[in-house]
Formats: structure tokens, sequence, C-alpha cells
């Protein structure tokens, strides 16, 4: 029976047990009589061709399964806890186009579930087992605002389902990494630091964003096994810096980097549907200018507090603003802003800059479940309301640390035409930064009982950036 | 006012007159009253997430305007022919997270089209052209058997809607490349044969599949601008070789490649929406065995047959016979079969060792449209029934031409177990080659005025690639 999966020689061996043990984790907080039903994802065509997207699991399903095909579906009986999973039933040419068809034995030895049968047999067997209620998931995701996947199938209606329990149980057991997790996340977010490494060495003037990204796309894959990345990568040069998500198609990666350009590199990789969220910030020629210093400075000392400070029962918001005040000090410091530091957060001056929470919940999904459910703290209100989460850290829990100053056109426009606002700025240094672009520095770090673990290995300091990228010139 | 696209410096400059020029041929063919209404793609999330899938744009709206934006409309007014752009309006916060907000101003000069308008105004102002019927466009995808995404809007109720002209007008003029799509096609093949040298020579044993896939589409991606590939990779090496669509999600690229075994990539890359579509089949070690040159030369052969008969009125499934017979006669020659070869082909022999057709069409879809539309000969019985299209050539076609010869352990067993086709192999030669896998070269050609231009320039003969592949010792 196969114990664990990989992508092969070099890659990370994940243990099928890191599934298992979220399912039991599941079930102790569940009752007899009570079937989970989740529905795993299928594969989506390119409009009406039969050309399909590379399928990627849906993250619920992966995290109780660790199932990579589509069109399956998972129930686990919280009685017996035994897993049972569905496979579709495919025709016999199957094995011509798509490759050997594998028996339900076959599946069973491959994910180390307890009991394989095809879909077609699911509303069968879930009567077998006599369940009260029939647990699926719904509930709202509260960075997109969609619903969750709930399963669905033939025969549901014979049973009585239970939309409302599941969902809360399970976003809240994925907050919390395992340390089965831990070890995934800390091994595609090596990956993703060693492919903005080399990055880092590729890049400068004179190449187009988007090969920088190519650079980093295939380290991921050719060295980390990583075939998707968790979100399309950021690649802003100079006055693309300031668009936090840059790079989609209407914006995609292609402006040619120009010799005095900062670079804002937002990109990770993605490992057994492991999501690593790394942005390294660096200037295109290598060597900072005292205005690239002096705004790189301040988003590293803030990211540097917060790194410091975080640990269990710590609120996030705090530590947002932690890292606000910390970027405005530096700031006013350097002579972009003046006045009152507490002042400038009264008036919203971070949220002129800084557009954007502090971070984020990290796993399954870059931007991860659980940022506001029910027991948790709501959302803030004024400049916090962009937070993704208001909770208190705990152990377990792995985050994004990613303060960022931006100048954008309209809000500094904005806070220009405030009389207000406009009062903690020195508009003669600003308005010398109005293509300037923006600093991200991005880390991903694991909540341990003392404090924080940086997941994130990349060259952070001017001095080491200025080192590392002094290499880049031997760089083929 | 742009008057190219591209990806920037040593990408191709795609002449927006490349769209007028398709809507010009189309207006052509309708009449004065009739407004055509596409509907283009929308982006897609990760299921409940607010992370997105890099858009990609419905082809038969990239044929007709080359919007890549996500959430667009295009109308077509005959009478006038003039061109309408209907783009979504966005909040203003779009700013600081996706990028500039054009105007509609900004959209007319980037499309180059006559009028931009935002989509909560396209039922006013398409009322506002008198149409007598709008056109939308409704038709099954010979390939897919899916249906193609038909223009729905707020208000659309109050016209009169003929969705039946326009898919057959539309999908046929497709078919027919004009010299600026040839254009476009010619590059993304160089671009996607330039990929293909480079895997063959970083390919060798130890590595695993997904490595070669990952050099390829980081050389579209980087050197050539092509952020997508036309469909998934695929890496087969040894036995995979024998899948013919191995590559997806439960069959990933992920086998180590060993010493003896062949290697069947089929890699294509993709190009303001035009896609590539090509195959080398290629010993992983650099020098082919007798065995594998057997199997290759088969194939060859059989290419090298269809490239020199193929020209305007030949009938593709002649040209997918004369392929097979080629192949067979090469087999038998080689002393794998045995017996007469037209009586094989009666026997279905060529099916067994060649499950899928000789080609298709090729364009802004991979497996292009037009293959079976009604003024065309209709999809043929038996062995031929794979064939993505049963018509004459015409100039201007551009189409994969790509025999193969594949070990399918099912195929060969059930022929076996068939004494009618069991005869027509030497069965311990064939027993040798059960876990050979297969070849496949694939050739991405235009069809002229006289005969066939090869668009792929990879090496083709086993001179051609033992000699490429020997500098791949150099290869970093």
């Amino acid at each position: 029976m196969a114990s664990t999966w990989s992508m092969g020689p070099g890659t990370l061996e994940i243990p099928l047990s890191l599934f298992a043990k979220n399912r039991n984790r599941l079930a102790e907080k569940l009752k007899s009589g009570q079937v989970v039903v989740l529905q795993g994802g299928d594969s989506i065509p390119h409009y009406d061709t039969d050309v399909e997207y590379v399928f990627r699991q849906e993250p619920y399903f992966t995290w109780v399964c660790g199932v990579r095909d589509p069109g399956c579906y998972f129930a686990l009986d919280v009685a017996t806890r035994k897993s049972y999973l569905f496979v579709p039933r495919l025709p016999i040419d199957y094995e011509i186009w798509m490759g050997k068809l594998l028996s339900c034995e076959d599946f069973k030895k491959l994910y180390a579930v307890d009991e394989v049968y095809y879909v077609d047999e699911l509303a069968t067997i879930l009567q077998g087992l006599k369940p009260e209620t029939l647990l699926t998931l719904c509930g709202v995701n509260s960075d997109s605002g969609l619903t969750a996947k709930e399963a669905i199938f033939e025969g549901i209606n014979e049973f009585k389902v239970d939309n409302e329990t599941l969902f809360p149980i399970i976003a809240e057991l994925r907050v919390i990494k395992t340390p089965e997790e831990i070890e995934v996340l800390r091994y595609v977010c090596k990956v993703s630091s060693d492919a903005h490494k080399k990055v880092m060495l590729y890049a400068k003037p004179g190449l187009q964003e988007y090969q920088c990204e190519a650079v980093f796309l295939e380290h991921c894959y050719r060295a980390g096994g990583c075939r998707h990345v968790s979100y399309t990568c950021i690649c802003g040069s100079g006055h693309n810096a300031a668009t936090l998500h840059y790079g989609h198609a209407s914006a995609p990666n292609a402006k040619t980097i120009a010799p005095g350009d900062m670079c804002l590199f937002d990109m990770g990789g993605n490992y057994g549907g492991y999501a690593a969220d790394i942005t390294c910030s660096f200037p295109a020629n290598g060597k900072f200018t005292e205005d690239q210093k002096l705004i790189y400075e301040a988003v590293l000392f803030a990211r540097d507090a917060v790194i410091r400070e975080a640990k269990p029962g710590v609120l996030w918001p705090d530590m947002h603003l932690l890292a606000n005040r910390t970027m405005l000090e530096h700031l006013k410091k350097g002579g972009l802003l003046k006045g009152d530091v507490e002042e400038m957060i009264n008036h919203g001056i971070h949220g002129v800059l800084q557009p954007h929470g502090l971070g984020h919940l990290l796993g399954l999904d870059v931007h991860d479940v659980g940022g506001y459910l029910a027991h948790c703290p709501a959302r803030p209100p004024g400049p916090l309301r962009r937070l993704r989460t208001a909770r208190a850290l705990q152990p377990g829990m792995t985050l994004t640390v990613e303060p960022g100053c931006y100048f954008v056109d309209r809000l500094l426009s904005e806070a220009k035409n405030d009389p207000e606002q406009s009062q903690f700025f020195n508009w003669d240094m600003v308005d010398r930064f109005r293509n300037f672009g923006g600093v991200r520095i991005e880390d991903d770090v694991l909540i341990t009982e003392t404090g924080v673990e940086n997941l994130t290995f990349v060259p952070r300091t001017v001095a080491e950036i200025e080192e590392h990228m002094a290499n880049g010139a031997n760089f083929k």
C-alpha cells in the first residue's frame, strides 16, 4: 500500500497519514449517526472544446482525503471512522486516451482509504450506512463571498441532509495546521524561496516582467515538482508595483523592466495542494538608491516588528497596526511624512500608503479559510476592513506577513485634496515618488508556542539583496 | 492608436487588422439588418476562492475582435460594418488592485474597434442600431459535443434573435486562415519547435517526465511570450507513450525516464490565442535501438507520404489511409506484421496500432472548429470514426499531420484473441514491444495552392535526432 505521495526523486514525500489525521480530527468533532459527504472537483473545459484546464482539486476535498482525480466523492462515517472514496466508472476506451484504468482496489491502495466504490454506487452505499444525517458542506468564503461546493448526487433527497454543521467545524480545523501539514508548507515555501532567489539573479533592466515569471514557474516545477502556482504571478516593475494584484490577463506582466525600477514580485508555488505566497521587492539593477532604501526599509522594519511580536494570544489587527506605525515612523524619519504617527493612524494615512491588510491565513487556499468564522472577532470597520482576519493568533496557524508601501496615484491625489490627510505629507518629496510603484515584503510564517517560525528564506535586508544580486552577473 | 499587439521585444507583433479582416469576412456573408452579438469569456475562480485561473479568451470572440479582457461583449452591425465593444464598468477600487482603469476611449485605441461602451449599455446601444435580427452563436463542437457560448444579456428578450445562422458561417470562416493568421501560426509553431529542440537537449534517463514539461513551458513563455500552452503537455516515456492524452492530473507526467525509453512529447505553445500542436518522439538516451528505429521510421515514412501527397482537393480520410498503409507496409518489412496490407486495413489492423485520426484542423482551438459542418462530408464509420474531419483539403487550411504507432496492451490482447486480426501479427516479435509505448510524429502544416508548407522545424530523421541530441551533453 502506498504510504506517501510525491512527484518523484528530490520532491517531498507527503505521508497519506496527513489526510487520515485530518479526517480523524474531523470525526472527533462530530457524532455517531452523522456521515460526512464531500464532492470533489470536476475538470473544467476551455469553453466548448475538448481541452481542459489542468485539474486542481477542491481544497476541502484535498484536506479530507488527498485525492487528486476529478469527479470523485468522499464519505466519512463518524460512528466507525471509516473512509469511503467514490470514483467515476470510466469507459474502457479511457485506457487508450488517459492511461491505465485503476480498479477500486488500486484506488484504495493509492489513497489509503478504507473502501472504494464507483460514484454510481454512492446513494446505495450511503443507505447501507444508515445515517441519521448526511453532513454536507455549505458556507461562504469570507474573501470571495462565494459559497463552498456542496455535495449533490442522485438520490440525496432520500437522506436527511444537514448543511450547516460541517462548514464551521472543518474550516476551523483547517486553520490549525498539523505537524504533517506544516512539513508540506515548509517544503513549498523552501521551493518558492529558492525560485525567488533564482529570479533575483536573473532579473535585470531590459527584460519583460513575464520573463521573470517564466523563470519562477520553471524552477518551482522542474526543481520542486510544483505543477501549479498558488495564484497568478504578480511581477510588477516600476509603477506597476503599486497595483496589488497586477499580472492578470488585462495587465499581464508585459512591461519592460527599466533601469531605475523597483521590482515587486509576488509568487508562490503549490505542492500537494498546499500554497506558498512570497513577495520579494528589489531594485532592478541590484543596487538600492537612497529613495528606494527609504521605502524598502520602512516596510522591512514593519515586517521585523511583526515577526518579533507575533505570538499566541496576540490579535492580528494589533499586528497590522504595529506594522503600520513602524512604517509611518520610518517614513517620517525619512522626511516623507510629518506630524504625530498616532494622529496619522487616526486620519487613515496608513490606508493611503498600504491599502491592504497585513496578511492572511495560508494553507490549502492561498487566502485560507477561517478568517471570519462565527465564533471569531468580526471584520473591523474603517481602514482595517481589508484585513482578512481579526483573530487572535494560535499555535499551528500559518499566515503571511506582508506589509507594503505603495504610491497609488488616486489615493495620493485624494489625500492631497483632503486637508485633514494632506497635512501629514511633505508633498514636494511625495511627488518625487509618484511613479515609484511600491514595495511589499511577504513572508510565510508559522505561529509556534512562543512566537513565529519564518518559513521563508530569501535575502531580505538591503545588504543581503545587494550581495545576492551581485552574483546575477554570472547567471545563465 | 495601437496598430499591433505583442508581448514585447522579440515577440510577434500581431496586426489588429487581423481581427478587422476576420469581421469584414464575416460581414460579407451576412445581410443588412443583422447584428452579430458575441459574448466573451468570464474569469473562472478556483472553486469558492478569490483566486482565478489565468484568463483565456473564448476563441470565437478572439477571432472577431482580439479582445483579451474578461467580461466583454462584441457587436458587429452588418449594415454599417461598424464594430462595437462593450466592457465591464469597473469599480474605482479596481485601480488599486488590478491596474489603471481604462476609459472607453482607451479601449477603442487598444483594440482598434469603432465604438466602445459599457456592458450595462449593451441593450440600449443595440436598440439604437434597430436590427431586424440579432445573430448569436449556437452550435455543437464536433470534438467535444459541447455547445458554443451563446451571448445572453439583460434585455435580449426584446430583440428577434436568430441563433442558427451565425455558427456555420463563422466556423467555416475560421477553417480558412488569412495570411495574417498564418503569420501568427508560423510564429507559435517556430517558438514551439525551438522549445521542443531545447527539451530534446535536456531530456535524459533519470529525469522525471514533468521536468521536460517545465523546460518546454519556460522556453515558450520566456523566449516566445506564450503565457499559455494550447493543451496540457503530454510527456510520456516508455509505456506511457502509448497513452494518447497522458499528462493530466491523474497521470501527471511523473514517471522517471528510464535508459531504454522512447519519449513521446506532445506540446504546443499558444500566442495571441493561436495554437501550436507538435509531437516529437525520440530515444531518451539519444541513440535509437534497431527496434526503436523500426517503429519510428514506420511513422516517419507515414508522415512523409502525407506531406508529399496532401494538397487542395485531396480528402483527409484518404490521407489517413495513406499514412496507415505506409506505416503497415514498413512494419511488415520489419517483420512485425505479415500478410497483405489491404487485407490488414480491411481487418482494422491500422486501428489497433493507431487508435486515433491522422490529425485535425488547427487554429484558435487546438482541435479547431469546422471539422464536420453540415455542408461537409459526414463522420466515416469504422476505424475512421475517430477522424476529426473528413473534409477535402483547401488552401489556407492549417492542420496537424500526426501519424502514430502504439502498443496498447488491451488493443493488442483483443487482436491476439481475434483470429481474423491475429493472423497479421508476428506475435513473438510483437510481444517484445509490449512495454515499448509508442511513437507519434506531429507536424503543423499549411495547405497551399499546390501542396503543403510545413510550419514545424524540429529534427525528424533518425540521423537528425541523434545528431541534435549528441549536443545535449553540453546542455546547461
